[in-house]
C-alpha cells in the first residue's frame, strides 16, 4: 500500500467518525433531553456533517464515508474495486469507533441505542432505502463525475440530499442510506433486528442511482475519477 | 425523437418523480405522525429537493420539472415549443407515479391526500398563486439566462424561493407553483376540488415573471438557451 | 432620464416589493395562525428572500431594496448621489404596494398590523437598529465593494446576516434594518409610533458600517461601484 | 506595528464583537422570552454568523475570530507566532465588550449570564469540547489552506460545523469551541466556574485538529498562509 492510499483510508475513517458521532451524537441528545432539536434539527445535522465532509475530504479520499457510495462509484466508474474493501472496512471501523465514544460519553441511564430498526414493515423500509439511496448516487454522481456540472456546489448539493432524505423518511425507515451508520451502532449495542434492510437497501440503490446517471449522461468519453472530487 | 431529447425527457421525470415524492411524502408523514415538521420542515423538504435538482439535471434537461415553467420559458427564450408537449407530459406522469407511490407505501389508514384544494378562496388563492410563481420564475430567468448573474448559485437562488414562497404562502393558498404538483395527486386520488386555481395561477404567473426579466434585463443580444443551465 | 436608468427604478421596484411582500406575509400568516413558523421561520423568510433579490437584481441594480444601503453607498462609495432619490422613492412605494397587497388579500379578522413598533424603550431599539444594520453595511459594502471578497457567494452572506440579526434582535428591536420596511405598512395602517426609531437607526447605522469596512479596507485605488454587483 | 496589522485587528475585533453579540444575544433572548428560538435557533445564529465574518473578514485578518484557531494556525502554518498575542488579545476585548454591552441592553431581572459552565461534569464537556474543536480546525485547515479544496464554500463549511457542533453538543457541554466566547461572559459576570474547561479544551483541539489535517493532506509544498482567506 502507498503513501496515498494509506491518507485516503485515514481521511475516510476521520470522515465517517465525525460524520457518526455528529448525527448519532444529535439522535441521543434529543431521545435523552426530551426532543430539543425533533427530527428535523437532528437532519440538519446529518446534512451539515455530509456538506462538510465533501469539502474537507473531498480532495483527499473523495469523502464517500458510506459503503453503498464505494460500492456504487467502484461499479459504475473507474474507481478500483481493489480498493472497495479498505474503504469499506475502514469505515465501518470508524462509524463502530463513534458509536462507542457516544456510549461512553453518555453512560448509565443516559445510553440510548442509535441505530436504525425499522419503524413498520421491513419491506417498507426497504423500499424507501433503496429509492432514498437512489436518488441520493444520482446527485452524487451528477455533482461530482459530470464536469458539465457545477461542481463547487457539490457539498451543497449532497448535504441537502441527505438533509431533506432524513426529513421526509427518517419517520418511514430511520433514512440510514449507510450501511456503515447502521452497522457501527448494531455492533456497539449487540443489536442486528433488521439490519440487513440497511445493508441491502443503500447499496442496491445506490448502484440502481450511479446506472441511472450514467444512462442519462450521454457521453463517449470514458469516466475517469481516480478516488477524489 | 433523437437521443438527447429522450434522455431530457428521463431526466426531467426522475427530477419531477423526486421533487414530488420527497415534498409530498413529507407533507404525508407530517399529518400522519402530528405535524413532527409542521410548515417549515415541508418547506425546507420543497426547497431542498428543487435546488439539487438544479445542480443534478439543470445541465442536461434543464431542470424544469414544472409545466409553467416549460411554458414560461417557451414563451419569452429560444427554448423550442416542440419540446413543450413532451416535457409536460413526461412532468405530469412522474408526479402521478410519485404519489401512486407514496400511497401505496402509506396504505390504509396512513393514507392522507396530499393535493392541493385552496384553503379559502379560490380567487384569493389564485392571486397568491399568481403572485408567487411570478416571482419563481422571475428569479429563474435571471439566474438562468443572464449571462452577469452568478451561474454557481442558480440552485441555490430557484431552490430558497421555492422554500420561502411555500413558508409564507402556504398556509393561504398551498403554494403549489406547479401544475404537474397538484395534477399528480388529483389523479391519483381523484379529487380535482378547485384544481384548475393551480393550472390556471402558476402558469399565468411563470409567463408573467420571465416577460418582467425579459423587460429589467436591457439587452440587444438574443437569448439562446437551448435546454439546459 | 435614460433607460438604463429607469430599468434599475423598476428592478428595485420589484425587489423590494418581493421582500416585504414576503417578509410581511410571513409576518402575517404567522399571526393569523397562531405562530406556526414562529420567529425562526419569520427570520428565514426574510433572509431567503434578500438573498435571492442579490442573485435576482444584483446585476441591475445592486439589489440595494433598503434606503439605508442606497444612501450608505452614495455616502461610502461611487454611487452617485443624484440616484438616491429615485432609488428611496421607488424602495418606500414598493414596500407601500406590498402592504397594501396584504391587506387586501387578509381583509377583515385576518388583517393583522405588520409594521415596526419598538417593543420595549424607544432607546433600546434604536441602539439595537443601528448596530445591526451597521454590521449588515459591514458585509455588504466587504462583499459587494472588495474584490478580495468571495463575490458568488454575497448573496448568502448578506441574506445569512438579515437572518440572524432577524433572530436575535427580532424581540428586543423588531429587526427592521430598513426604512422602506417600516414606512410602508406605517402609510398603509395609518400607525406612525416609534417610526421614527427605524428611520434613523438604519440609516445612522448603515452609514457607520460602510465607513468601518472603508477604514479597514486598507486600499488607495478609488471604489468603483456604478449601480451593481 | 504596520498599518497592515493594525487594521487587521480591527477586523478581528470587529469580526469577534458581532459573532458574540449575536450568539450571546440569541442566547440571552432565548432564555428572557422563555425559548422561542431553542437550541435550533441559536445554532443557526452562531453557525451563520461565523460563516458571514468569513466572507467579510476572511480576505483582511483570516476570520480567526477564535484564539483557539489563531493558536493552532501559529502552530501548523505559516502564520507568525509573533502576531498572536495581539490577536488573542483583541478577541478576548471584543467578547467582553460584546458581552458588556448585552448586560446593559438586557439590564435588570432580563439580565441573565450567557457564559459556559459545563452542564455534566467537567470532564465530560472538556472531551467533548476537544472533539468537535477538533473537528472545526480539521475543516478550517482543509478549505483555508488547502488548494485543490473548494475555496469559495469555505465560510459555509466552517459556519456549518460550528452550526451542527452546537446543535448536537451544546446540551453535552455547551459546545464553546473557543476561549474568548467563554472569558468574555466570565469576566462580565463575574463568574469562573469550569472556564478552565473552554480554555484548554478548545486550544487542545484546535491544535490536534490542524496536525490532523497536515498529516492527511500529503504535500511537499510548504504551507503559506500569510494572514488572509
Amino acid at each position: 500500500m502507498n503513501i496515498e492510499s494509506l491518507l485516503q483510508l485515514i481521511a475516510e475513517f476521520l470522515g465517517t467518525y465525525f460524520l457518526v458521532f455528529a448525527g448519532c451524537g444529535a439522535i441521543m441528545v434529543d431521545i435523552d433531553k426530551n426532543n430539543p432539536m425533533g427530527g428535523t434539527g437532528v437532519a440538519i445535522v446529518w446534512g451539515a456533517a455530509r456538506m462538510v465532509m465533501v469539502y474537507t475530504i473531498g480532495h483527499i479520499s473523495g469523502a464517500h464515508i458510506n459503503p453503498a457510495v464505494t460500492i456504487a462509484f467502484a461499479s459504475s466508474t473507474s474507481f478500483p474495486w481493489k480498493e472497495v474493501p479498505g474503504y469499506v472496512i475502514v469505515q465501518i471501523l470508524a462509524s463502530t469507533l463513534a458509536s462507542g465514544t457516544l456510549r461512553l460519553v453518555f453512560n448509565g441511564r443516559h445510553d440510548h441505542f442509535v441505530g436504525n430498526i425499522p419503524p413498520g414493515y421491513d419491506i417498507q423500509s426497504l423500499v424507501m432505502e433503496i429509492i432514498i439511496t437512489f436518488y441520493l448516487m444520482f446527485v452524487i454522481m451528477a455533482v461530482i463525475t459530470d464536469d458539465r456540472a457545477t461542481r463547487q456546489l457539490a457539498g451543497v448539493a449532497i448535504g441537502s440530499t441527505v438533509l431533506l432524505n432524513a426529513m421526509f423518511a427518517g419517520p418511514i425507515s430511520k433514512a440510514s442510506m449507510n450501511p456503515a451508520r447502521s452497522i457501527g451502532p448494531a455492533l456497539v449495542w449487540n443489536k442486528y433486528t433488521g439490519l440487513w434492510v440497511y445493508i441491502l437497501g443503500p447499496t442496491v440503490g445506490a448502484i440502481g442511482g450511479a446506472w441511472a446517471y450514467n444512462t442519462v449522461r450521454l457521453t463517449d468519453k470514458p469516466l475517469n475519477i481516480t478516488k477524489g472530487t
